[in-house]
């Protein structure tokens, strides 16, 4: 009988019955393990693996029997580089889209934030101080640019559009049209026509060679003053010392950041104190939001049935393209 | 000729010339003057006066001459109590259609910040502190409460639909269905029956005798332990000892307010120091978001041409109900 391991954090009773009986439809017996039980055996043994942890990681790298691995994150750049797994016909399925819903609230939240002068008000709250009003703006009558329009871009441009932007651009690897809730779509290589009418750009592209620091010196300084940046895709699409520099230069009217290129942000970083910044610790989306968890979970469920039956997978990785 | 006084502040180029290109339309003559300019002998003279101040006021009780106060905010529950204006025939307009879309913004904004914990996350990163994630909740599949169905909240229910909620609900005086971003509306009556299903109220309701501490002990005390609240209505529709002390006794998971029943906020308030709360000072709607501002001015210049032509005026304020 095949095995299936599960070692992902958060699984509560109604997922773990979710499992248990999408494995019984599929011919599998599973496992539920600690992702922090490094010396869990039947991950060396298990055909399928749903999570993460040191032990799952070692399975990856030594394993004969693994034939599939489900990470329940979205990043999976790390596993796409060769020499990651024992054998490169491994399947890999990621969760990207359990995380749209809540990687959008999250941004959504940060642009308003921005845009209606939360920290300073907040700031002077702490301290009993009443302000009087400062100049503010909105979603309404703005220009949204989303970079990277994959479940997370969708689900915001479903949101955004309620606000009644002027207009929602899309930006993707190769331009091609990202559904009824944007405008236009546009590729990598025109972002000067982009950046120049954006108002607020959201960013959620995963960690390639494409993406690698495509937010520079140079691409900066194609936005206008009045600009906000909000990233919750991956931290190396910035260069973190080029947006501290264009923040404090006031070329930039803000930033929100909820990915750093190296995470915990290190002490010594520029950003910690630039100019208009607002940074949360990789918050945005994760398995403590109950939608999250669960889409997770149904996820997977989805894609075991699709494995027993010899089906495509519908969240399987293009390892070449690295998401 | 009949005379317009203009005593709004943050009249810009634009708006100037929407109010003279309106003015001329119906054939009345127009002065621009500073809220702040007690002495403007040409309020006295004015048969329509858009704007407040001092002055502006002494012109509401003493002159014979106006017939109409276009105020440019919501809140006119002082304007409707007997004895304020000198003849009570003189109309009263206000411009709360100009604020919903800023309302509904901000108060977004501080549900999903209250849901998100970005208190928290924000105290720690402005001590450099990188920590790991906490249980937070979502718009996402939460029952939404509009206390309110003004315009505020039919602005707010549909940008909240587009978050896919598990159910919209409208609390208003009538009980009268409040449109199709709704799927259900009760009257004032029925708190028994929305507050112990609602996950997250949010609140912009006038002030008038029938909403003056409609959130109090008793009322508070039918919502459920994982409610949260927000209000960007009237300060007086909260009792705020009552709600401070509900959030120490973690009844509530949380409350943001942007106003309040004396503002600025009294040092001595318990509200400042309550748990899990969230205050802005009064800056949900104002005008200095682009689009209030120029909604505002476009709303008075309706108005001007229904009146100078007899119609019924759109943003008529009934006194005998406060808003």
């Amino acid at each position: 009988m095949k095995k299936v391991v599960v070692a992902r954090p958060g699984i509560d009773d109604a997922e773990r019955e979710m499992i248990e009986k999408a494995a019984a439809k599929a011919g599998c017996t599973v496992d539920f393990i600690s992702r922090e039980d490094d010396s869990a055996e039947c991950l060396m043994e298990a055909e399928i693996i749903y999570g993460e942890g040191k032990a799952a990681m070692k399975a990856v790298r030594e394993s004969d029997n693994l034939r599939w691995l489900c990470a329940s994150f979205a990043g999976v750049d790390a596993f796409c580089r060769p020499g990651v797994f024992r054998h490169e016909s491994t399947i890999l399925t990621n969760s990207a889209g359990a995380y749209g819903v809540s990687l959008a609230e999250h941004s959504i939240m940060l642009a308003i934030m921005m845009m209606r002068r939360l920290p300073y008000f907040y700031d002077n709250m702490k301290n009993r101080t009443w302000k009087l009003p400062v100049p503010q703006n909105s979603i309404k009558d703005s220009v949204v640019s989303l970079f990277g329009t994959g479940d997370t871009g969708r689900c915001l441009a479903k949101r955004i559009r309620s606000f009644e932007p002027a207009a929602i651009i899309g930006i993707n690897r190769s331009g091609k049209d990202a559904g009824p809730d944007f405008d236009e779509t546009y590729d990598f290589t025109r972002l000067a026509e982009v950046f120049p009418k954006t108002d607020l750009l959201i960013m959620s592209l995963p960690a390639t060679k494409d993406t690698y620091h495509i937010i520079n010196a140079e691409t900066l300084s194609l936005l206008p003053a009045n600009a906000y940046i909000v990233n919750v895709g991956r931290g190396n699409t910035i260069d973190g010392d080029a947006l501290a520099a264009a923040l404090n230069a006031g070329q930039l009217q803000g930033a929100a950041l909820d990915v750093m290129e190296t995470e915990p942000l290190p002490q010594e970083s520029p950003l910690w104190d630039a100019k208009n910044i607002l940074l949360t610790p990789h918050v945005a989306g994760n398995l403590t939001v109950p939608y999250t968890k669960r889409r997770n979970t149904e996820m997977f469920c989805e894609d075991l049935l699709h494995y027993a039956k010899g089906e495509p997978m519908e969240h399987l990785v293009d390892r070449g393209l690295g998401y």
